[in-house]
């Protein structure tokens, strides 16, 4: 089998491990003689799935029994309505952290909710950075203090050891590209929720983690299915889950188990991320465009001294099977995506591509 | 391989050859070396598949150029709000045709929105008819009458002679569970939807069918991905859609074209439904459930003379590799779920049990 290299933001590469079974299971799932998309969600085969799904994460995340899982549908877009809807209450304010253009949407999302203000920003600097937390400023009224932890387009994280708390007042955080990538500790969030598109499973599945203390005051206006108090009442089922996505997403999570977990993958991230960003440091030819003590370990953003070349560099990178390495179009240069599934081959093919691409250009610009 | 005959009334059973491509393609879609799954939402390989379901959808249903089709998430639950939360303007008011629960909970839920009548109810009679339709009152300055088109639980569907028509007020149709399975004139409705999961591929996937004169005026609570402008606005991008089950959904539209499109299948679905309604009919063991003149063609319920046979008849058909046709718990008895993919085999395989069935067991009831 040729497979590419795929840096992809995401939707993102996968263990190639789960896909073969996946495909495998696809038309007679464990002999059971249907596919797994077939499967009535009420059954007792799925039924299985969806508690292990739970299970899998809870025991991954270290999440603690006065925590909720749900398995729901819409992506972080979604939960940009959900999280004002259901928590705005009961001071209906709330303060958000702007690192990047999704913080940015949550927030102008939740300003038609409620009483919102910007804690802190760093669009000033073209979200390069992240805030340090003695710049934020929350309301000691504030419902909860919202942020993104990992910033994909910018290449930006909040580490866990930085990660800014409040005095009884609740972080939501958007997780999407950095979930299940490095230790964060569940208790110290009221809320997370992700897409499962980066480093849990195929689009159109989003897990939410609610603090069970925080549902069950949701706006009057919140449809049903946004409405947090419902799924956890229903297990997530109040009408058809993702039921293959949950399916995949069960196998990813086993697959992380097998690697030995979030810790060992965290080391595994880092290390990736390093080799990156060292071979980046010391070349002449390329620059990292975050701030080297926010930088994400999931999202390495960089750039060569010319548009032009940035352009040519991600056309013969895919040439050599290295493909989506273009940045996003709001900041340029390119992005390499290297979530958990991402071997350390792929690291060492991008470093191998990077040292010969600068071989060959750097003469024309020094 | 050893399949059995699903026959779930959704997620439900897929046609093999399209299971057989998916899962040849899982790990290296058509030699691109990466899944489906894995691709960028952004990229030219997906977005041809994005383009190609629209357009399979389009020519399938005949769908005019005055229409939009969205693929959205959330499953028709989500759409339960959506729907008043778009359309309920100018007057605010909207009237729903109750025949089952599913429509009833789509009434619950835009009660919450507007001021919202109901046009008719066979709930006087457990759902097991359509009301006719000089029984429909509509008011003349509602925004749309709702009606759902199949009542999957009850086995009930409006035929599409008898579509119930008002002037100047669009039809809004859930067509969950007969999309596809037969003719309806699309333009005979303002607006379409469907959870994938029975005719179309896997749950996460929810197809909307919209004439464009409707969209644009949401109340400004309207959570932004449930804004139908929104979505049209980024051809159903504002988000990650769900790539890979649209991706099946798409080898389904290719499968069904195969097939002869909707007026063949139609021809097939008609005739499985009647072989097995006659069968009913001339038994003296079971009996139909549903009015004879408004029977569906996708799910078929029935039930034996007693409740303690009905457990039987489900326990001892999972046996002989007939699975799911206890009915649903709300209505008792048994459903036959006879969706598109549903091969005629399945029917043949299923009267024969019953008559099996019938034999043992006749003398004891008679």
């Amino acid at each position: 089998m040729n497979r590419i290299y795929n840096f992809s933001a995401g939707p993102s590469t996968l263990p190639v491990s789960v896909l073969e079974d996946v495909s495998k299971n696809l038309t007679n799932y464990q002999g059971q003689g249907l596919s797994v998309m077939e499967m009535s969600h009420r059954s007792p085969s799925y039924m299985e799935i969806h508690a292990n799904a739970k299970q899998s994460l809870r025991n991954l995340m270290n999440i603690p029994d006065t925590y909720e899982i749900l398995f729901l549908q819409g992506g972080a877009s979604t939960q940009f309505s959900s999280v004002p809807l259901n928590l705005l209450n009961p001071s209906g304010k709330a303060d958000y952290i702007l690192t990047g253009s999704f913080s940015k949407k949550a927030y102008k999302e939740a300003l038609r909710y409620g009483d919102i203000q910007i804690a802190a920003s760093s669009e000033e600097d073209d979200f390069t950075f992240i805030p340090n937390n003695d710049a934020i400023n929350v309301r000691p009224d504030a419902d909860y203090v919202h942020l993104c932890l990992n910033n994909t387009i910018y290449g930006t994280r909040f580490k866990p050891e930085q990660l800014p708390q409040f005095d009884n007042i609740p972080l939501v955080a958007d997780m999407s590209s950095n979930i299940l990538s490095e230790e964060y500790e569940v208790s110290k969030f009221g809320l997370i929720y992700a897409g499962a598109q980066k480093n849990m499973g195929p689009a159109g599945l989003t897990v939410v983690i609610v603090r069970k203390d925080l549902v069950g005051k949701a706006q009057d206006i919140t449809p049903t299915m946004l409405d947090y108090a419902t799924q956890i009442d229903k297990d997530s089922m109040y009408n058809t889950p993702p039921t293959f996505a949950i399916y995949v997403a069960v196998q990813v999570f086993a697959w992380l188990e097998e690697q030995g977990g979030i810790k060992a993958i965290e080391a595994i991230n880092k290390e990736k991320a390093a080799k990156l960003y060292d071979y980046i440091d010391q070349s002449d030819l390329y620059q990292g465009t975050a701030r080297k003590e926010n930088r994400s370990i999931m999202n390495v953003t960089f750039r060569t001294l010319s548009e032009d070349l940035d352009k040519t560099f991600a056309k013969e990178a895919k040439e050599k099977g290295l493909y989506n390495l273009k940045g996003h179009r709001s900041v340029g240069g390119m992005r390499a995506s290297i979530y958990n599934a991402m071997p350390m081959e792929g690291i060492d093919a991008l470093i191998e591509f990077m040292k010969d691409f600068e071989n060959e250009n750097k003469r024309g610009i020094k």
